[in-house]
């Protein structure tokens, strides 16, 4: 069983929207052994769309098409699939109910064009949209179309996650008979080719069906271990074999092997040794923090965050000293040092982390230059501080983001480090 | 003159990369007035690749390739054009010169398969590669390709993003004829179906070439105005007047009718106003303060942040009053004033917005339920404090994101009004 995908719209073809779409259908499709043989953006024209259908019909067993379902004129979807198909519309009377439901909660009237949204393909077996308004379909083709089925979802991506796990992947998992074995490595602090170099007679020696993608992302590089095959028992067993071999090998690198973020990975290590946090942040202006409460359940750890972004604030709200600012300046070990041991004082936590930086465009000099940041941090436990400088060459944005994630992976070595 | 982008890699099928180039190749492209009709990801296996190429040839004027040209096994990009287009490879001078140049300032070796990075499709014009090792093409695909073009470039970005800009745009902005003119309409505060009734008259009397598109967004919904034709004078002129009736009608929704964020929209007015700003935070855990600091040079007027997670935070730092969480709760109108006038207090800010609600996904209770979000407003100016109780209806990461837009919203609307 092979896939395509579809993503309807404009603004794709325009360049206004990245397609994150397509990337999630494809991995969870990957998931259940579907693998996906194109990636089609179109435009919102029904005569587009019709060919496009047409074409990705003839080639694949499954055609996934995100977009063009909303209440507005250019959502013409299902006109393109009605033309397609000589079929009619019908009222679904299960999304009529969910959502007449859903805007009664709300206070919202059901208006014409609402119940528009609650109109499907005759014959579609009706996929619930929990978190928006227009009705999915999975949709049998019939003879002309080989028995290939086309499936509509929402381009907005909640709402289109939603329908594929709640609905799609079980639906087409149930006819698949591949076995598939997916298994991310996930690394910190380790270059793409250092870490290819280590394990180099590893993929060397790599499992008939398995192999080994380097994906490379902001702060450093996953990897990706693929296996696939007949039996799912064997696939598994490759699979976790070189899994495993790769973390003998490169262990203190890896963070997870397990599709969690490093903030799940810093928020369980809290959690199992019952420690709490508190942040101390200027160049990173409260993105560590935002990233440690983007867990569910963080409220049971983390305690704090203290955003002195001015000087003022660093020596007002955190009590850091005003001599040592104008001695070694904000930028600097010595504040960074102080941030984290005043947050400790303050915020109560067991442990406490702290940033300064230049995140840039401007502000850097030639000893201070756009992209250097001052970690450190400090914990009740040990009474010990540690601190580290460092240097980015991103602009803004990915300074700020870089500067978060060795924050956060001093916190994670900090923490993986204590029995 | 008509494109299509092709992006090679099983990677971008897998779904373990988000295709971010075609984006960036398509704004670039429509930027010169060149639409892209179709996007496609495909494998890099060989037969895949030509079938792709054909089937593109045929409909578009120029195909953008990305991937597929670097010195290791699964690049087969080349090949595929030699089979193609039934051309030998030759040695590119100025690329194996560029390349050894390149190469001796690094202190690497010119090996046999950097070498081969150099070797193009015969009679291809060469595109230098300033940022990596592989040549770019551009290639006249000759009669039966209907004299149209194959351009093809790395998949990284940089290297990519380079040759766009420094070879390919201004190679075919030379053969191009069409004007063009992309002005975003950006909202807050008002719903897809709502702003489509409210200016559909105007959707119904668009001028010849000119189009409406409809972005939700996590948050709202932003319009996309594009105007295409032939004389620059007139395209802008036609899409200035959708854009001018569009903000004469909805004008109070709207933040912005250019490519800047909310974030920057708030900067500029707080700088313009002389006026500085400070956050407390409970429920947005950082966000709001980091979106503010998103913004170059927020340093002038971002005073600091308190995220003030735990009960004991709020009352300790912010000293809001332990009776007042006890007898309303923390997440309630009461305490969300009381943060917000603490926190400009203690910052001396000119403004302090306020945050405190439930992101969920546990926490939530039938009165005051997952999605209850409760903001707060205070000013040195008027000495009154604004506040607000909001429910959103999404997963923890879609209400964190769209609590902290609720608060930027009221600091953007308090700040538009201000004369």
């Amino acid at each position: 069983m092979r896939a395509e995908i579809v993503s309807i719209g404009d603004e794709l073809l325009k360049g206004q929207r990245v397609n994150t779409n397509a990337a999630f259908i494809a991995a969870a499709l990957a998931g259940i052994g579907v693998p996906v043989g194109r990636i089609v953006s179109c435009s919102d024209l029904e005569h587009e769309m019709v060919s496009v259908f047409t074409e990705s019909l003839e080639r694949a067993d499954i055609v996934l098409v995100t977009g063009g379902l909303g209440p507005t004129r250019d959502d013409r979807t299902r006109k393109a699939v009605q033309e397609l198909l000589d079929r009619g519309l019908e009222l679904s009377e299960d999304a009529y109910v969910n959502l007449a439901d859903r805007m009664k909660q709300r206070g919202v009237e059901l208006s014409e064009s609402l119940r528009d949204q609650a109109m499907v393909i005759e014959g579609s077996h009706v996929i619930a949209n929990t978190r928006g308004t227009a009705a999915g379909m999975i949709i049998g083709c019939g003879e002309r179309f080989h028995h290939h089925y086309l499936v509509l979802m929402p381009g907005v991506p909640s709402e289109m996650k939603a329908m594929m796990e709640l609905t799609v992947l079980s639906y087409f998992a149930a006819l698949s008979t591949t076995a598939i074995r997916h298994t991310p490595v996930k690394t910190l602090g380790i270059g793409e080719s250092t870490l290819a170099a280590m394990i180099v007679d590893i993929e060397d020696h790599l499992p008939q069906g398995t192999t080994l993608a380097y994906l490379p992302h902001a702060a450093g590089v996953n990897l990706m271990i693929s296996s696939i095959g007949r039996k799912q028992e064997e696939v598994d067993s490759d699979n976790r074999s070189i899994v495993d071999a790769i973390l003998k090998r490169a262990g203190k690198f890896i963070f997870a092997t397990s599709d969690v973020t490093l903030e799940e990975t810093i928020g369980a290590l809290l959690s199992s040794r019952g420690m709490t946090v508190a942040v101390a942040e200027s160049c990173t202006g409260g993105l560590v923090a935002s990233r440690l409460t983007d867990v569910p359940g963080s409220s049971l750890y983390f305690l704090q965050g203290f955003v002195v972004y001015s000087n003022q604030a660093k020596q007002k709200t955190l009590g850091v000293n005003k001599d040592l600012i104008e001695s070694f300046g904000a930028v600097s070990d010595e504040v960074a040092r102080a941030m984290a041991k005043r947050c400790l004082e303050i915020s109560g936590a067991d442990i406490a982390v702290s940033t300064t930086g230049i995140a840039g465009p401007s502000g850097g000099s030639p000893e201070k230059p756009v992209g250097m940041v001052c970690l450190a941090i400090a914990t009740k436990l040990s009474g010990t501080v540690l601190s580290k400088t460092l240097f980015m060459h991103g602009d803004r944005e990915s300074n700020k983001f870089r500067f978060s994630e060795a924050a956060l992976r001093e916190l994670w070595e900090y923490l993986r480090d204590q029995e």
